[in-house]
């Protein structure tokens, strides 16, 4: 069922089981012991960033099959995305299992387009159980959108640190889990943003923009959920938020942002504003926020995953940097 | 309802309104007088290829608008994608426009993977209106992935031109138009093809393996359509493709590709082995397949949209190329 921008889901599909796999700088943050893998090689031993990044979802994949005891044959599809150009990372994992595979680009926010799309194939009943993956790699990323690593560019306060992770979801028809109850699909705003090294300040407005979607769209209160989470808007782009939703006339009083729960900012002073990546509210969904969901620690939650959808090509041609927000309602059933 | 492979839609969404917008080599090609728009300025008046082909994108939205009388409040989702890094034709061109955005990424097979997509969320009842739109354009996609046009680089024979065109269409839930009555999603093959500069073959093995999946899922025979065309897989990958179906005991009497109706190859040698980009079988698509459908000259027509998943980046590690197919069965009610 629609309301405005809001899917509803009559009968909720699952996320069934989750996985994470993080990087070593990941492993060293508060949620390190809560990653079901922490890999000690960033390069994952290839001799490529692009390819190493592959392997986190490779290992993602093989970990969400272990765990839910499904086959390629028993999915009915993958949606995955990450920030590479073309969303390698993705395809060539897409590549070693047989499983139809829809690409998808979000950037940041590509994990809760991925999730609403895999609960509109499970409720309607064109899928049985379907996969949303989602990666990023901090030196894939720095060679995609930066500088060269070696030329050990200083960063502003303002800058995130890309994530080396990957996360992943098995989103079924029927089993038990947690219920994806609604998604809302954002629009793109644009503000007028250049800077690169402040994506936070470019996505809170469209982050803002989605929850009041939902809210008025779902006829709730933010004090209906436990817990509401944003994407990756860091230090910046959560105060941003917080301002722009208190002017609107909905203070949030229970925000987390997947991009400052990742790491310990006071001791990793490079991470500056704190993580971002397709692959940072993915891992942080499957090693904090589901498991909470799962133990009753959380009942209801709100995720908004934001994305900055620029390239280097368009900045370079001086143009803003549109964003986008895509929010998920998950239920303790 | 799912069979195998195949999404059989029991209320067949409806392709209601389409349009294509092409530049001045696709505009002296055989479809020239079909296509809604021939721009003469392959530029469209901005410095920038990139931003031109998102005005192509943006030109034929409008052009969908006019045709549908639909405003932007009346759509429920765009689908959009294209060739560039980080989609930015699509998201650049979706900021202008205030409907929830999903970008896709499938290459060359994008408009396939997002006619799928509007077609599951309008039988789904999750909307009543969306639309789906792709672009390509020869400039941006040589900046991309190949090397700098003032270079003046000898193309080989099996290379492929990418098309500059927009081709989009109206899905929707009810109205009357061109039933989309199903769909394969494919998933990825890769065969070990290394030649940026034979796409066709990268491509042919997965436009032969999503046909014969959906001639089983459906317990149909390429004798019961009227045409069964393929994306762009241009003149060295159609024969490929022809030959690995008459290997499998599927010959195809009834083909065309839409990489080879897009230009003159006797007059246009540039263009080598044919078409592809994903605006090329979008272009075709609104240009020719949906009006035949349209007079009856065509009543069940199969369209397979191929994509090659690599980068230059993977490339230049020596990787080899991932393909996709993705097809739509489109009917005449």
């Amino acid at each position: 069922m629609r309301n405005g921008q809001t899917i509803f889901f009559k009968q909720p599909p699952l996320i069934t089981h989750w996985a994470s796999v993080a990087g070593r700088r990941e492993g060293r943050g508060p949620l390190g012991r809560q990653f079901d893998t922490v890999c000690p090689q960033t390069s994952m031993g290839s001799p490529f960033w692009e390819h190493a990044e592959t392997l986190y979802q490779q290992t993602c994949y093989q970990l969400l099959q272990q765990k839910s005891g499904l086959a390629d044959s028993d999915l009915q599809a993958l949606f995955a995305g990450d920030l590479q150009a073309q969303c390698t990372a993705s395809s060539y994992h897409a590549r070693t299992c047989h499983v139809p595979y829809l690409g998808q680009y979000g950037a940041c926010s590509t994990m809760a387009q991925a999730l609403g799309l895999a609960a509109v194939f499970c409720s309607a009943g064109f899928a049985t159980h379907t996969a949303a993956l989602t990666s990023s790699h901090f030196c894939a990323a720095e060679r995609q959108f930066r500088l060269p690593l070696l030329y050990g560019g200083q960063r502003t306060p303002t800058a995130q640190w890309t994530v080396t992770a990957a996360g992943g979801c098995i989103v079924s028809r029927t089993g038990s889990g947690i219920q994806l109850s609604a998604v809302t699909f954002g629009s793109v705003l644009d503000y007028g943003v250049t800077d690169v090294n402040n994506m936070g300040a470019a996505m809170a407005p469209a982050a803002a923009h989605t929850l009041l979607s939902y809210l008025k769209d779902s006829g709730t209160q933010p004090a209906d959920y436990d817990l509401i989470y944003t994407g990756d808007l860091g230090a910046v782009g959560s105060s941003l938020f917080l301002r722009i939703l208190e002017e609107e006339g909905c203070p949030l009083y229970h925000h987390q942002d997947c991009g400052l729960l990742i790491y310990n900012r006071n001791q990793e002073k490079e991470v500056a504003a704190g993580g971002s990546g397709a692959g940072c509210s993915a891992a942080v969904l499957a090693a904090d926020i589901l498991p909470k969901l799962e133990s009753g620690i959380l009942h209801r939650v709100l995720l908004i995953c934001t994305g900055a959808l620029m390239s280097t090509t368009r900045v370079q041609q001086k143009e803003s940097i549109p964003s986008i927000a895509h929010l998920v309602f998950l239920c303790r059933p």
